[in-house]
């Protein structure tokens, strides 16, 4: 068939059943041409993707940045055939490029979809996590934008095994998101075999409603049952998310493959590609495009869920100011971090924040009590926490997300792909290292340093003053890609004017002098007792030189090498965090890519499985007290 | 009331209402006199524990290792004041040790439990794990131990918001765990506020059926309908998993704080404990116990589920052999974990597998086919495969678990407390960095190294070819705490003969000689570019060492400081990783531990963002390919 060169608007279910054949042929060419990706998979869901992009996905192909535009995920990031195809189909993507680029070096047209397209909100691929994101899609129409447009997800049946599918399915259901609508491709197989349901649809049904969601169940290959359901989501009046339970026939449409395990994840070889292609009809050309969003100004703002507000009320504070610490007083720099988020919301109504049920720890209630509106209590799913940052970060806010340090580890799969999907969204974390005491290694970060510095493009901050805090808490906001801020428990002496500044990349030398012998490194907790130690070394004769490295990732070499000449290559690493992979390792790294120089590194660090007890005994036990630090310090210096 | 010296047994519930009293006056005192505790939570379920323990827990007190025993675990672990008042009860801990221990430097009772008391299983206090670790442990008992004992897992109301829960009753359902009992304290309370679904027992009813379990729903302060509860779950039929769900009441018995928010976490002031003390009925020193498991011989084998089943059905192929490659065969480094993993089945019957649905890409489907009963497919659900895995641990077998490297990051908060919970298990990650080609950023490791660098104790290996990855599987056999293999997607040429052994904490130096003037360091996939390099840089006239650094931790920093002395400090680190924390700044951290040398360190990593493409365009793009590798050594050479 030739092709068309004005796109069919309106389209019937037989069109839309055309256009359904020309997506799996598409698929099957796509992913044949490259040697690798997921026919079988693009083909069980055609049928559903043709009805709702032709009929019911409101959607300006031609401003994918709209603000009115409905959105479409692909939690089944595998699916990239179909997507592609479809973009294909709207005359977005042309046939050329989705026959040379799938999948190839340099193409935007991925294995698993990424936002280097402009059409795709997030990237996927690691599954589970195309619903949470779409949640926080969800949220920003609902509660931020407050405009009618619709977040549509493509599920696949293996990955609702994955438990972020449950934490989403359970916040949209209590954050009312009826914008939402999952779809599940019930195709029965997964990758080695038969998923753990296979074809039960009544028990996914269970699940799903038990969590809160309006249930539609299809028959995926059936068209007016398609477009019936896609129908009803914009009818409905339940105020709930809707999942729609298709089930459907993997490799659907070629006899030779379908419902055949076997064939996940593997391209038709030309001669069986052909055959298919036969099966389907040939190959089609169709230009489609469904409605246009409409025009709509923003609608009231609806109320929070009672049990998520009840904690702060409507906002009786007056808007919160930019904090300043007098210096010595004792601040905890999670308080600096609440103080700062709350006064970054008032001067900036995109800022949001979010908190896995901790905020009255992490200090984000501040925020939560001053700007209610803005603030999403996820309770205990850090999962779903961080995906929703990065579903309202696609939509251009300037999410920030709390937790205690340790649980972002929960989240890490999430913060990996967020890297990915091109969010900006920042974390922070607070109860840092054996620092907290009492409560023991199940609540001390020890490994977020490492975790944080190993992801792409991520800028990793961990200040000791409050001041400092503030400062670098109004930089996140500004700063493009993943940042993350390590808050400490205890309060301790302000060591910064307000007036100081605190760029991300920096650092603060606090003590130096011309015959500086050693250089004492610390950031967050340990730079207290840095400078407490350098006043012990200097009781005893030994002038040190004190860097407060708050910027660990980017950091400061500059200052590092400087120090290194200028105290014959002894420097000491006092930190709060298991050996591998925290300062320690980010000032070797930095020093050995800045070129040969004489260094003499003592790395105090937690090197053994710490217990409870207080702060004091903890870090003394660890070898992080300004007794530990002078002893170290005074051996290189003798050495 | 003065002290018992014997324990009263088959106790009425009239004691057992003493004894709920005397839980509760105890985990006030515990944590008054610590200053720090939960005694509202504990509170709020000392009447379910005290019929649990008095009547239903079968448990030898004195051998707590015994085979029988049944298991208590605390998913809610904050409620350690509750866990270590029963341990007084049943005379295992002196009231002075709970008065002047709990939370203490240098003691056992710590803020949330770990294995460090022989009482406890696993390490909990990172919410939403107690009851996954409790998964594995009925596994253990169901299809491994094949005994009668029972899991019973206290769990709290606000952790059902993880997902990680939904993951543990979805396999408690499919795997019939009808030896495993969840007890949900829905106190409705958490940290900071009202949880999400407060006191609403008929929505969690609904999803916890939903998830097949079979639920009750009693008055969590009624010792009858508790008893009765309990009694069930002895006499049911069912094969599901139970869950019951408790209507409780946050600080329960001390009037001034039942169900009011602001007192999660916080021990009360002295005057307010003795008010506590006084309403509760005073201190009391009950000695009690419970019944003692019966000796039973191990049942049959009961068949596994069919979804799990039906990729492999019974053994059918001969007992597999430890596997020996040829010299310069191609195999993938994958197949090889496959090959070794199915031969270690043969010889070590406490050998366990798990997998998270990509069995017939890790290879984990060889000792699935060899070995079914002793397979455990989790589908994909990471973190309940790690959680599994530590339940297994506990029950003493040898599991190892497999997917695709970049997805243990969705597990990586309970690889960090697996680590806390003593356990020893081995994880497997295949299709790591960007090798794997044309899937794209989603499904390539890139973080890994650095992630599993940073856990407490952990074991990285990163073999290069067939015959190593071999002999380091059998080595994590037996290797104690937490070990990480990074597995490779493609086949590359076997470099060593099945005669070689590979230690952990060796290396192997492939090239050397008395003219090296550059030593090439390189891991899986890029040691073999590394010899490419060599061999390029010889037809320079430039002679190269090249190590093959498989064990990247704990690392062999002897040869790398030897190296560094043959080559005047020159070295080329190639690694398929993000910059920090991976192979570079494992050689960076041993070699500025082993004192001042000369370093000129070239690291190549991946610093962009990789998009799709083959492995051999990929790895050029990112720099890590032998032209990288020769450019890099040449201009350290003629620096």
């Amino acid at each position: 068939m030739s092709s068309q060169t004005q796109p069919l608007t309106g389209i019937d279910l037989g069109v839309a059943g055309d256009l359904a054949a020309q997506l799996r042929v598409d698929s099957i060419r796509a992913s044949t041409s490259a040697g690798s990706g997921h026919p079988t998979s693009s083909m069980s869901a055609a049928d559903l993707l043709a009805v709702l992009v032709g009929r019911h996905l409101h959607y300006d192909w031609d401003n994918p940045r709209a603000d009115h535009n409905d959105h479409l995920i692909f939690s089944k990031g595998h699916a990239s055939p179909l997507l592609y195809s479809i973009y294909k189909a709207v005359g977005v993507v042309s046939d050329e490029e989705l026959m040379t680029g799938y999948r190839r070096f340099g193409s935007r047209l991925e294995g698993h979809p990424t936002p280097v397209l402009p059409w795709v909100d997030v990237a996927t691929g690691s599954l589970g996590q195309g619903l949470p994101d779409g949640v926080g899609v969800a949220l920003a129409g609902r509660y931020l934008d407050r405009l009618p447009y619709r977040v549509w997800v493509l599920c696949g049946d293996s990955e609702m095994a994955e438990g972020s599918i449950w934490e989403a399915l359970d916040k949209a259901g209590y954050y009312q998101l009826s914008n939402l609508t999952a779809i599940v491709d019930v195709n029965r197989l997964g990758q080695r075999g038969p998923t753990e349901l296979e074809w039960d649809i009544a028990d996914y049904k269970k699940r799903a409603e038990a969590f809160g969601a309006r249930v539609l169940t299809i028959d995926g290959h059936d068209l007016s049952e398609i477009d019936e359901a896609f129908r009803s989501v914009a009818e409905d009046g339940s105020g709930q998310p809707t999942v729609v339970l298709a089930r459907t026939i993997k490799g659907r449409g070629f006899s030779e493959v379908e419902d055949h395990a076997g064939w996940h994840g593997k391209p038709f070889p030309p001669d069986m590609a052909a055959r298919a292609i036969e099966e389907l009809g040939g190959e089609r050309h169709l230009l489609v495009r469904g409605p246009l969003p409409a025009d709509a100004a923003p609608g009231p703002a609806p109320a929070m869920p009672s049990a998520a507000d009840q904690a702060h009320g409507a906002p009786q504070t007056p808007a919160p100011q930019p904090p300043a610490y007098s210096l010595g007083e004792k601040v905890a720099t999670r308080k600096a971090y609440g103080d700062a988020l709350a006064a970054l919301g008032t001067d900036r109504p995109e800022v949001v924040a979010l908190d896995g049920e901790v905020s009255n720890s992490t200090h984000a209630d501040e925020f939560a009590k001053a700007y209610p509106g803005r603030y999403f209590e996820m309770f205990i799913a850090e999962q779903q926490m961080v995906a929703a940052a990065v579903g309202l970060s696609a939509r251009h806010y300037v999410p920030f997300a709390s937790t205690f340090a340790a649980f972002f580890s929960r989240a890490y799969d999430f913060i990996r792909m967020a890297a990915i999907s091109q969010a900006n969204i920042r974390l922070s974390g607070s109860h840092a290292g054996v620092e907290i005491g009492a409560d023991g290694p199940s609540q001390m970060a020890l490994e977020d340093l490492a975790m944080m510095r190993a992801v792409h493009g991520a800028t990793v901050l961990y200040p000791s003053d409050a001041t400092s805090t503030a400062a670098l808490v109004r930089a996140m906001a500004d700063r493009p890609g993943i940042s993350y801020l390590r808050t400490t428990r205890g309060a301790y002496p302000v060591l910064y004017d307000s007036a100081e500044a605190f760029p991300v990349g920096g650092s603060k030398v606090l003590r130096s002098g011309p015959d500086d012998a050693v250089t004492l490194i610390g950031a967050g907790v340990t730079l207290h007792a840095c400078l407490a130690a350098a006043d012990r070394l200097a009781g005893e004769g030994i002038q040190a030189r004190v860097i407060d490295l708050y910027s660990v990732t980017p950091i400061d070499t500059e200052t590092l090498v400087t120090a290194v000449a200028a105290t014959s290559g002894r420097l000491v690493v006092a930190e709060d965090h298991y050996p591998a992979g925290g300062l320690g390792s980010a000032v070797a790294d930095a020093l050995l890519e800045a070129g040969p120089q004489p260094l003499h590194l003592a790395h105090l660090c937690v090197r053994e499985l710490p217990g409870s007890g207080s702060s004091t005994e903890l870090l003394a036990a660890a070898g992080l007290d300004a007794e530990h630090i002078t002893a170290a310090a005074r051996e290189l210096v003798k050495a």
